[in-house]
């Protein structure tokens, strides 16, 4: 049973009631679903890279609601509950920040910049801090603290990761959902839709921003970097 | 010779090398300048009230770059640098943060929200997290961390200083600065122009907000505030 569609997935149930099924669509939105295209495959590729990055994760000791993959748009997950927040952290300025505060696009950083940002496509994600998200009850300051951690720890796994492929992980955007036990563990999906990737010689880049910037074909970028991934 | 004018107030170097003269201009702007208005007797207003405040905030401890009234319209203050960030506390949600991400106004927060802004007008005074503001070089982690701890010691004693006046300090904006010795120190004003302050039994706005919103006459408001000042 169908149980949410989003922009880029679809939520099924399944017979047991503790696990869902993860169906990726071909479709890529951007802009705050401002700029819609249907991409043929796309669904395909997001499915096979977030299952290599998840597997690689969890093999590093970072536990995810990724179970196992189903078919070629498929992976079962545990049963979540998302957080209403979105997680982010960036290694280069790029995008969003760039944008807000009128700084150069590609500047590496000292240290990585984390951001929560309140998952609301209504008010455009806004950016919180830590004082914003607790008055708001979206999260308690220890979970808040766990969220940073977590993802200090699985942005350095997915830094040194791509480095191997020569690519660069400039920032990325992740989701945590409550599982039924009630522990706080990475979910949604991680792949060129929610990570900018650059090249290390070129910095071609191989992620959306093809799309939201008509800077080549996406498919092609994303096509590359699971080659990248199967071929280190 | 005026070294600065901003919206509110214009900046005068004197013949002692370290300190200032401020005066308080009539003009009111909101919305970034969007809205302006010549309002005539709200310099002195500002004036009075920020000396009163800061006045206060001296006898419990707290430094600032307040020296000495001069006249109606000016105080004589420490030179500083003042950093590019706008401080920001909420006790009651108002104003942006309800715009921003959806919020009900009015609401009283369990414990103050404290927030820092890249003081820019053409950006449109983003608000930062701390890793922002880091980022940028505009603050170290002890330079945030003092902020902040400054800024609550500064709204407990302000949130007490209002309520013995019947006003309920809803948020407020500070700015600090650096002086000759490289101590960072409150600056700028306190005022109706950068504090929300409303009656504590009828709600009623004595604040900038009269003027934001056209909620009526604002220099009667502000002098409603300074009498009660005067009269506590």
């Amino acid at each position: 049973m169908l149980l949410y569609e989003g922009k880029a997935k679809q939520i099924y149930s399944t017979e047991n009631e503790n696990e869902y099924v993860v169906y990726y669509k071909d479709d890529a939105t951007a802009f705050n679903g401002e700029k819609k295209a249907e991409i043929s495959s796309k669904g395909i590729l997001n499915n096979k890279i977030s299952t290599i990055i998840f597997e690689m994760l969890k093999e590093n000791g970072i536990e995810s609601h990724f179970i196992k993959s189903l078919s070629d748009r498929e992976m079962l997950v545990k049963k979540v509950e998302i957080l209403p927040l979105e997680v982010i952290v960036r290694n280069i300025t790029a995008g969003s920040f760039c944008k807000r505060v009128g700084i150069e696009e590609g500047l590496v950083l000292d240290e990585p910049i984390f951001e929560i940002c309140y998952k609301n496509d209504e008010y455009g994600d806004p950016l919180l801090n830590d004082d914003h998200a607790v008055a708001m009850k979206l999260a308690t300051r220890e979970e808040l603290k766990f969220l940073k951690e977590e993802t200090l720890k699985i942005n350095e796994l997915m830094k040194e990761f791509f480095l191997k492929m020569n690519l660069k992980l400039v920032d990325f955007k992740i989701e945590f959902g409550k599982d039924t036990d009630g522990n706080i563990i990475l979910a949604d999906e991680i792949s060129p839709d929610t990570c900018r990737l650059w090249d290390v010689n070129t910095n071609e880049k191989l992620d959306k921003d093809r799309f939201r910037r008509d800077l080549g074909d996406l498919v092609e970028g994303y096509t590359e970097v699971l080659a990248r991934m199967n071929n280190k």
